[in-house]
């Protein structure tokens, strides 16, 4: 095996003697990277902890351009690896910070965009792949995929038009609160969703009926999906369990 | 093929050379109106924006009126498609606002009315006839419209009778919020769908007691169409993938 | 037929010539009469509107009560009828008016207790035999009956410890908030059935850390009894339509 | 049968005359102390109520301490026993008040820590070994473990992952509301629950667009395991009522 072909297995914990050692630590470095980000937004951290943080940052940077370079260097077609799924995601989670470093000298000021470095929490979904339910899951969505869309499109439609009738309603009444079509549309989602938070609600009669009419109707366009996914897993639990049903009768 | 046939196909998007691409347009037109309708809620657009949108509402309403028009004077019956569900929403799509240009000279008068134009949307249902799915749901319907409509008049029964028995422990204690059995309906619908904006809630201890056994027993009311509906799909879905299953004992 | 046996049968829908006429009239003075316990909450009712539903009301009760006394007169096991669920019913909804009456000459003075006569809706149930969905859900009850009284055991354990924990939790930090177990069970309540109203929350990082990990795991306890109703219902519609499945294998 | 085995029986319940008696009364006591507890946080109990609560509690833990110590010298292995999970939640639920009383010479100082003392009313469940229900909820857990284990880590990492996204769009707009990623974690959880109790939520454009993107796509991840237990519950029922579909065929 040449070492190149050692670094690609290393990397992707199939080698023979390292295992999947050096997978899990860069899984564990994802995780901690993530909660990193987590422990920085508190306020008031001294100033040791900060310098700390920072210091880690860096680290999680280098080893992940490391690991993107070496990636690219040992994979069969390292166009394919670098335009892939998981490609896009290994790169997107080192160029803000790298940009960040050789334009201004700081790691923190590109906090927000960051943030896409936890989309390489996914590469755990990768890393599950012993995880039968996860497949279950895959399975499970290709069987309702189209159900979900439809009613996707329809739960997007169903909310637009509630946000423009209620707006003809209350606008008069409370012009600050439903300001705008997309005022109302925040109001219609956090409605539909059950959520509620009580920041916007209709006051007039009108908009009143017309909300407890459009919960009873449009609820189920939002919650039939779930019921949907939970109903397919079953199904395909209980054919696994009984997979040769047919073939007992010969 | 006369030209009238020929007009009434190219409408519906069954012409042979046109195809449905004058269906398509039409469609377009749709959600773009139905998109204007939006963005005209936002306060503060500049004057050339709002002049924008009054040509093209004025656009919209002429093409509408063309189409109906047409609709009318190429159907075998007319009168049939003016009776006609989609005939009835084509008509009161444009009539709101030919009734403010006739009488006050101004499209914009006639707001509120106009969000009738939102039922168009349903058009694209229409459109939408290759989606299995949505037959799916036609059907899920049909099997399970018996038992929803039962709850659906319960649910209204129960809105009704817990809005009069909270009415009776509150009002002492909040005239002003249950200050009669409609704001108490108001305060059933969104408590019982779990909404719970926090506009409107019980303060005195029977009617806390009363919420929570009312929560308790009727939750299940409003939520079990949802899960009948679902089941009912996943059991027509398992139906169309295995159509054969009795015939092929012979 | 005898006069007596004809009553009877009037009032319960069964007669020759009067068919369910008398029984119709009966339950629609039901459906009005609980319209107007509603109308008589809005404030500000002009004098003339008080008068009539007042004298509407003593009608709707000497109407009830006449019912009540020829149902007796005509049972054919009058003790029987009177300690019969409708019985007791029927006696209950016209003995808070019949007591203001004698004793303080006012119709309007029992008002909290006249809601009992709500109850008498329940006879709608009685005239909707022919809905075959009633029937069913009947059924459906007594298939899960079991599942759906442990569940509602469980929920009531959960609600008291959930409230004992929190208040642990609370108390020092909103004294006037989470004043006593019976407030904090207030909480319980509205937060697992996801209402939240937003008039008591915990404020403590470990009130809150126990109110997700409450949520997460005892969420499903209130939950399962409805999607339990919903399956065995679907159950039951496909018996129904496959009525004679085993018996083709003869 | 020795004394000692005739303890251990009439504890467990299994006495040959004195049946279920010793073991129903101990439950009831577990309930009464648990009332107890809740009725201890009434605030301005009269003196007489305080003195009474606090020599009630005495006797239930003089009661439970007995229990205890004749539990582990009526065991056949008493180590087993005092390690096994019924006897940790034993000896938990009486160490608090012990501590309390050798250590400062009062009950009520411990009141976080007996709080401990609720795990007892598990010991309900071994009583409620009759009741078929809870088997089934058994075994359909075992059924679906699996599918909810894999549901509450992704749940975990959903919320994580919410909580830091939103800080980065809220934080700068509401520094004092979204102040750490912990509180954002607080408000995922109440919002992926649909609680949305209104303490906390965003109000920048970004917030509210990913708000109600992340309710869309993440509430299924929370509602789905509920589904699941569910499901299999009624196809455990099946199960049950048609145990010898099979063996029939022979």
């Amino acid at each position: 095996m040449s070492s190149r072909e050692s670094i690609r297995r290393a990397l992707d914990g199939e080698h023979p003697t390292l295992g999947r050692s050096v997978e899990f630590a860069l899984l564990a470095l994802i995780v901690i990277s993530a909660l990193a980000m987590g422990v920085e937004t508190i306020s008031g951290l001294p100033e040791q902890v900060t310098t700390c943080l920072a210091a880690f940052e860096a680290f999680v940077v280098a080893v992940f351009t490391a690991e993107y370079l070496l990636r690219l260097a040992t994979a069969p077609k390292p166009w394919r690896y670098a335009t892939s799924f998981y490609g896009i995601i290994d790169l997107a989670s080192i160029l803000p910070s790298l940009a960040g470093i050789f334009l201004s000298g700081s790691v923190l000021d590109t906090r927000a965009l960051r943030t896409l470095r936890l989309f390489r929490l996914l590469r755990l979904l990768k890393a599950a792949r012993y995880a039968l339910a996860v497949d279950r899951l895959g399975e499970a969505w290709r069987l309702v995929r189209d159900e979900v869309l439809v009613f996707g499109v329809a739960a997007f439609i169903v909310l637009y038009v509630c946000a423009l009738i209620i707006y003809q309603f209350e606008n008069e009444a409370q012009p600050d609160v439903f300001s705008s079509v997309f005022t109302a549309m925040w109001w219609a989602a956090v409605t539909l969703t059950t959520v509620g938070y009580g920041d916007i609600y209709p006051i007039t009669a009108m908009g009143r009926i017309f909300t407890v009419l459009m919960l009873f109707i449009a609820l189920g366009i939002i919650a039939i999906p779930t019921g949907l996914v939970a109903s397919a897993m079953s199904e395909l639990r209980k054919r696994k369990s009984a997979p040769r049903k047919g073939s007992d009768a010969t």
